[in-house]
């Protein structure tokens, strides 16, 4: 092999190892020269295959840099235990039809024309009656990830330094984000001394998903949710409440949008708990910030399409939104407990903590080599080694015939990595 | 009135009269203390009022910054003639009821899955028959306003400083890119000496609408389209082309991204010639910038509707599309005619060069006085004093009852003001 290659392998190899983490400058052509005794055009070389395969990028006039992931989500696998979105076979698709066909014949062209930018003033009721929030600061969104954009925005200058992240999290968050700082999460929600340690190290948001936290299923405590809010208080922080899938969760308790509203970024997904297509979210953001995020969405998408808003509106007007989640919740029950069952087989394997929703995530005893798995491995959620052996299954994107097939394919795979 | 009032007067007046322009520097505390022989304690009191009034911004460590205006299109009015949306009267909503129910009845939870992050395969591959252009490197968008704020996003990097407009421009854009550096336009494109000028410095993108400019109503002749493609190519200059209303056009000139596809970002609103609610547009992209631009659009809003997706796509496929846009014309044809008509009373008014779309550009020999006009005047469209005294009347957002008292409203503001 080409020495260069071989150098190449080994920086590759501290990258994924976490040695040099994205964001991270990477020494110099000099340095690394000097530590592999070999000429700076071999580094060079050796530079350019690391570009080119995306591992690193230049900066001009600063150096070269660790990048962040650019991955997007798979779609189109036969037996898809890695996408958290429900299957679209859940769905009132009969009552979908009745509510859209009633749209255009009661509204006519009126079902078209674009709603004000903060969204549908009769969405706005329903779900600040629905999900129990104030409407005037609320923000219809084209679907939660956009809530996210519009917050990197708003707090464009040095995010990267000023956000913290839960560790694991939100891989599109931390790219999004260029994450820097990482809290543990502990199995009722952060680290407390970590955190207080971080926050006074000039962090101005703080990004949490306090009910069923994803990628680890867990729900923060009602002591540590608020010992956060005490902390974030005492510091000015911003939290970012990203509500995953609290329609999951049996408990009703307190947020932090309820606790600390003054503080609270709360955003939520409605494709989350409906169907992946269906790209409406919504954001209830502090009275101070909310022209500036007003703004924001404007200037991203100008506003989100208004015939979607008018379907949720009447969706969960007339109860059918809850009706959805009742069943879906039943079927959660039902399918958490097969998989279960199977996971049960397998000594090296566990579930952590008091786990909700529609994935589980499981902490294998050792490493598992599988050429591309049907779930999410851990690397996807932290840059830290330790979450290697871990990995998400989400078990509510297959419809019921597949599921069952599923399931056989999955005991196939564990046999053969752990047999 | 206190002297720090008339101070913050006389800087509001200032910005508004175009000497200071927006995301340029004000001259420091203790320069303006000098210069109003006051203490620096009163210029700050009228920094104060003129931050609370949203003229200025600070940045931490280098003083206060002219503010980009952040104005949200004003909607509601009864006689409107400011938005550029085509009234939801002239959509055929019958056959988008058909089309809708036809979806539902054929595809059933299929409909509401998530398409590729890319767009819906069969609505790109119609957009691109339609459109004529290549399928492979196309984003579909959530509205053209995205296509805008992911070039925002791939070209981050000094974009103030690397960006250049045509002068007037859509304004959206100017606050998006926190816009610094103009071209003047003509009646048939950008004026060149000006373009060639501006290149050398530095500048990496060129944000143009050559087919129906906006607010101007031109379109670049062949000559000029030529002209910029020899300049761009030889600075490496990306364009960003929105194709803003090509369809009202009636020649078939070739667009730059058929004369110039390697550099060339082409984005187009589906919304513009349909509805303001149906969020729909697209881009092209260079090949080089496509995965780049496809993860920016993931990170913005995962995937645009994919339930709109599906209907554009049966709605071109049908031949609806063409149709819908073959009425529309006749319709601008016959309000421009009336419009002209009114206008052509007023001798102070005249419509400065070959106009096509939906609105008209109106230049008059005075400055008009007018509390809240029913148009968009020329200073959302430039930060230059030269356009204060134009105006965009946009003749297609009221249906057809509406127009005719519309008429009536704009002859009796207008006999007011000349008269």
């Amino acid at each position: 092999m080409a020495r260069f290659s071989e150098i190449a392998d080994e920086i590759e190899g501290r990258i994924q190892k976490g040695r040099y983490r994205p964001g991270e400058k990477i020494p110099s052509v000099r340095k690394l020269a000097a530590e592999f005794s070999c000429a700076k055009p071999t580094v060079q070389r050796a530079f350019a295959r690391l570009k080119a395969d995306g591992f690193i990028e230049n900066k001009v006039g600063s150096g070269s840099y660790v990048r962040f992931p650019e991955r997007i989500g798979r779609t189109g696998e036969v037996y898809d235990f890695s996408t958290d979105y429900l299957s679209e076979s859940f769905f009132p698709v009969d009552r979908m039809r009745t509510i859209f066909d009633r749209l255009f014949s009661r509204q006519g062209a009126h079902a078209i024309a674009a709603p004000p930018v903060a969204g549908d003033p009769e969405l706005i009721l329903h779900l600040g009656r629905y999900y129990r929030l104030p409407t005037d600061r609320m923000l219809v969104l084209s679907g939660a990830q956009q809530g996210l954009d519009l917050a990197a925005k708003v707090f464009a200058a040095r995010i990267s330094e000023a956000a913290l992240f839960e560790d694991p999290t939100y891989p599109g968050a931390v790219t999004l984000f260029r994450a820097k700082h990482f809290v543990p999460m502990e199995e009722d929600g952060p680290k407390l001394s970590a955190l207080r340690r971080m926050l006074k190290d000039g962090i101005r948001l703080f990004y949490v998903m306090p009910s069923v936290h994803n990628p680890t299923g867990v729900s923060y405590s009602r002591e540590k949710k608020e010992a956060v809010v005490d902390l974030v208080k005492r510091f000015g922080v911003i939290l970012i409440e990203d509500d995953y899938q609290s329609e999951f969760v049996s408990s009703a308790a307190p947020r932090f949008v309820d606790l600390l509203p003054g503080q609270t970024l709360y955003i939520k997904s409605l494709a989350q708990a409906t169907a992946s297509g269906l790209r409406i979210g919504f954001m209830v953001v502090p009275e101070s910030l909310f022209e500036k995020f007003r703004y924001a969405k404007y200037s991203a998408d100008v506003v989100s399409a208004g015939l979607l808003q008018k379907f949720f509106s009447a969706f969960i007007r007339d109860g059918a939104y809850g009706e959805h989640l009742s069943t879906v919740r039943s079927r959660i029950a039902r399918r958490k407990k097969r998989l279960l069952t199977l996971l049960s087989r397998y000594r090296e394997l566990s579930i952590p903590g008091a786990q909700s929703g529609c994935s589980l995530w499981v902490e294998c005893k050792r490493p598992l080599k599988i050429q591309s798995p049907p779930w999410t491995t851990g690397d996807h959620f932290s840059f830290s080694p330790s979450f290697r052996h871990c990995f998400r299954i989400s078990f509510m994107n297959l419809d019921d015939d597949r599921f069952a097939e599923g399931l056989n394919y999955l005991r196939s795979v564990l046999d053969t990595a752990l047999g």
